[in-house]
């Protein structure tokens, strides 16, 4: 067998194990030491694979893929500095634990330490933000050795699959020449099916977590993302105990489609300000702390001698930031919720529950009240997305401003649809490429990219996945042309001189021109009413565009402040 | 004193150290967890600061600031991915030698490992590629701890700079409030003076090398990037030995302003194709293999019973790709060609040199009666972009295809301008920022950039910097709507099904919407006179300038070959 042969089967090997283990996908970076993977996985039938030129925007948008689909999701790339760039995206799916399977190419051994080019030092290469790394041997065509590439292939991608998912990385040294052999198809004959349970707690533990709970004055916090579906068993959960349910936007408890009252969306305006006489006596919080800062300084003043606090947390990450954690319960949350839906029997008096409801209540009605409230600004105009969303739609939601808007003023909503974001270490890089995967995923369906400028700048370049793959994205801009959260923090306090340059960069870039550039419809709305118009559109023919709303920073503080003034009033006075 | 207060000291003492080791410059990118060392070295007037928001422009920004200025440059950013953002720049400064002093923020210790927004573990975050990480400790404004935080910022900074000069890290965890006391200047009355020694061999290591060196028939290999003055002092010592010698483009050899003949500008072309009769008994190698694949065939054609190889090498990293090396030659390149050359009295006769300098001077009058070397296509545009680059100049030339085109056909020039490039790993990433980077270090000079699409492409978020900073970078774009290495290379056998969409990649992209949006004047380049005549203007008057030369991928390979041909026969017939 000649040296081509040998990795040809090798690498086939290798490929048939991803693929019995669920991939489907591959995002694939043009280069030179990558050439046999790219093309056995492109001429492989059973993955679907995208190219994308710029490695960090190719990376995220494998993240986007896979976040949408739930399913393992394939990175490849060359040697060198590709690989690097696959590092923002590679953190953020650790920590927003999506499996994605990292391949970097590599010299073979006898050319690495020895300045040849573009080589690195690729081991271990993204540190602590994979869940393994794999070195993988030179291809070989013995019979071991490919059952070894197929067991690679196979576990790795298991191992991404496993609870918590995340990534992993595995480095292909390979020899020249490059290219493999494409005429004849080898057949592998391995299969293996993984039977994977799921952690749940026994009847005994169940038991004792009701008593503890049912006919209490309880709170439900939900954290992380989550599916609609999941966010309806939250809901159920809140129902069955008739406690009031509070939840970061990403768990889309406000977009499950379940209209309850015991639904919380404005907690973060209220729960600073209302005179809680009657305290919880549980709080029953589940994943990451929501995205609130007023809900996180209220979860510090409980006291926990008069409030147990229980965290449900499959991953085992103990991702606790105000460390009170009194029970850690560690089972897969769905199948927990559900057996305790069945066995709760005693509802927790109403009078516990209306006081909350008549908060959530009092503050919509203000809201309602506001005069800023019927006009375009960026405050409005993400309620406005929010609620233009249909059944089944997906939106997505960048870092900083635009997640706050939704987390503060969205409503509880009849239509579910799915909302989604990049809140593992929320950076504002990478946001439009994950968006872009998210939109791949279901072209088919309205999608949507709630998005400030400075995150559309930072991943311009993933707008070119729009373009090739035709994914009808609708950007929604809200363009305060520059860091519009650094006017809600401390930052704000300095004098002009040190806040524009630093903080405030403003990039005037003319984003019609960047729509041009990348063939997207562009649109400035001007008002509500042509907003409003422009959504339903996205819920009939989803196109690419750009619709560009003008912010204003001081005007966004100004909003928020003037309605947590009136706000305030209003919750003391009732 | 506050905690305000003792912080502020802390950092203020770190940045004060950083001068005293030689920091004049920094590139901040905004965030919150760095608002301090943010604000107090925007306050510092000893370091000038720029401001961009995409950390990967950023890192490569400082790596061009610190390639053409020759001094440490600091980045800083906040937590979380944004530092991720740094790695390829990072990788690309260890390879290639350049001191960056990388400062990422932090959360404090107590809110890690716990879910705390944008908090991922940055300890050892760039793995192999930083020549030292240190995790500061938690500011206090102790006596100590103001003379550690001023001696880690001197002994980074000096650790950096140190040879082989490369990035270090530090990753400072800093507790809220994060804004520092501005209103006074705490004064730090240390300073600490460096003096550094440089690697020298003795005056008996030396004779044994002059000894063996001269008068015999030798050739000089230069690999790596040097300036225009390092490039004389090698050609001098050409010159002493009566040598060929043969250099990487970034060695800048044609571009140093001497015009000797036997500097070898075309042995890419001839150097397989002569019929050499009269084999090197000694070949003198410094840095790393230059970029030409034929020059690494015939070095790889030498016998080592008959041939000498010499490498000089003051790194101590041992990049010989080839494994060759017999006398391994560790000191500074400088002093010790300079003592070479003072101890040289035998030159080798001129049998031996005017053999290579007949082949030159062949290539070059078979180059000259090439039609397709009257036209404008990317070959004679790159031609001519090195042609008219005047004394003092800066270009920078991208990887792939750009920086080939000029290591095969470049003249040697009378000017001496500097020539750079990221040659460490070879990337085509960050390319632009990189250049924008040695344009604001002189922005008076002519300044220009060699750049393919793809690599424009990859880094178009550095354009910003042009157009806040008004960088006046004169960029020559060779669009070919691609990929175009791949059709030089064995992908090409593919057929266009599997060629174009993994390798081809045509993006598509109207560049003259990229300079409308970042505010360059656009000009599409129809032929070679107009180009002149753009390239006198650049001379004249730079500003921030996209000129596009439409490219084709077959058209580039067909020239090469064509000019292969018919030099092969005039070379075999002379």
């Amino acid at each position: 067998m000649t040296n081509q042969n040998e990795m040809t089967n090798y690498l086939h090997a290798f490929i048939e194990g991803m693929i019995s283990s669920g991939v489907s996908q591959a995002v694939i970076s043009p280069g030179s030491r990558s050439t046999p993977l790219a093309l056995l996985m492109h001429r492989q039938e059973r993955i679907e694979t995208f190219v994308e030129v710029d490695e960090r925007s190719a990376a995220f948008f494998a993240l986007g893929l896979s976040k949408a689909s739930n399913k393992p999701v394939v990175l490849l790339c060359t040697s060198g500095t590709a690989a690097a760039n696959y590092y923002p995206a590679i953190c953020e799916a650790k920590a927003s634990h999506v499996p994605l399977i990292v391949l970097t190419t590599d010299r073979p051994h006898e050319l690495r330490q020895v300045g040849a080019p573009q080589a690195m030092d690729q081991f271990q290469l993204f540190q602590s933000h994979v869940k393994s790394f794999v070195e993988m041997a030179i291809p070989e065509g013995t019979k071991a050795m490919i059952d070894y590439a197929y067991w690679q292939g196979m576990r790795s991608t298991d191992t991404a699959c496993q609870i918590p998912q995340g990534p992993v990385h595995l480095n292909f040294p390979l020899r020249e020449p490059l290219l493999p052999e494409l005429s004849r198809s080898s057949k592998i004959e391995k299969t293996t099916m993984i039977v994977t349970g799921k952690q749940q707690l026994s009847e005994d533990q169940l038991s004792k977590c009701v008593n503890a709970w049912q006919g209490k004055k309880g709170v439900i916090v939900v954290g992380g993302s989550h599916t609609t579906m999941e966010a309806e068993c939250f809901v159920q959960l809140a129902e069955a105990l008739n406690w009031p349910i509070i939840g970061d936007p990403l768990a889309n408890l406000v977009s499950c489609g379940n209209k309850n009252l015991l639904i919380m969306s404005y907690a973060d305006l209220f729960i600073q300000e209302v005179d809680m006489i009657q305290r919880p006596e549980v709080v029953v919080r589940f994943g990451m702390l929501p995205i609130s800062k007023n809900m996180m300084f209220w979860l510090q003043t409980l006291d926990d001698s008069e409030t147990r606090i229980y965290f449900v947390d499959e991953t085992g990450e103990w991702q606790d930031q105000l460390k009170q954690t009194q029970i850690a319960i560690q089972a897969e949350e769905q199948m927990f919720i559900q057996a305790i839906i069945d066995k709760v029997e005693i509802k927790t008096p109403d009078t516990w529950s209306n006081q909350w409801i008549a908060w959530q209540e009092i503050t919509d009605h203000q809201l309602s009240e506001l005069a800023e409230m019927n006009e375009l600004n960026e405050t409005t105009a993400s309620i406005l997305v929010h609620k233009m969303m249909v059944e089944d739609g997906q939106l997505f939601v960048s870092n900083s401003n635009a997640i706050r808007f939704l987390d503060r003023f969205s409503t509880v909503e009849t239509s579910s649809y799915q909302l989604f974001g990049n809140r593992g270490i929320n950076g504002i890089d990478g946001i439009v490429s994950t968006a872009l995967g998210m939109c791949a995923t279901h072209p088919d369906r309205q999608n949507v990219l709630l998005i400030g400028d400075l995150a559309m700048y930072h991943d311009m370049n993933g707008l070119l996945l729009a373009k090739c793959y035709n994914l009808p994205l609708t950007i929604i801009l809200l363009n305060n042309n520059g860091g519009g959260i650094f006017s809600f923090l401390s930052q704000r306090q300095l004098t002009q001189k040190d806040f524009e340059p630093i903080f405030g960069t403003p990039i005037d870039l003319d984003f019609s021109l960047v729509a041009a550039l990348y063939g997207a419809t562009y649109t400035k709305a001007e008002n509500l009413e042509q907003l409003t118009s422009l959504l339903e559109e996205t819920q009939k023919k989803p196109k690419f565009q750009v619709i560009e709303i003008v912010g204003d920073r001081q005007a966004n503080v100004e909003l928020y402040e003037n309605v947590m003034r009136q706000l305030k009033d209003k919750l003391r006075s009732t």
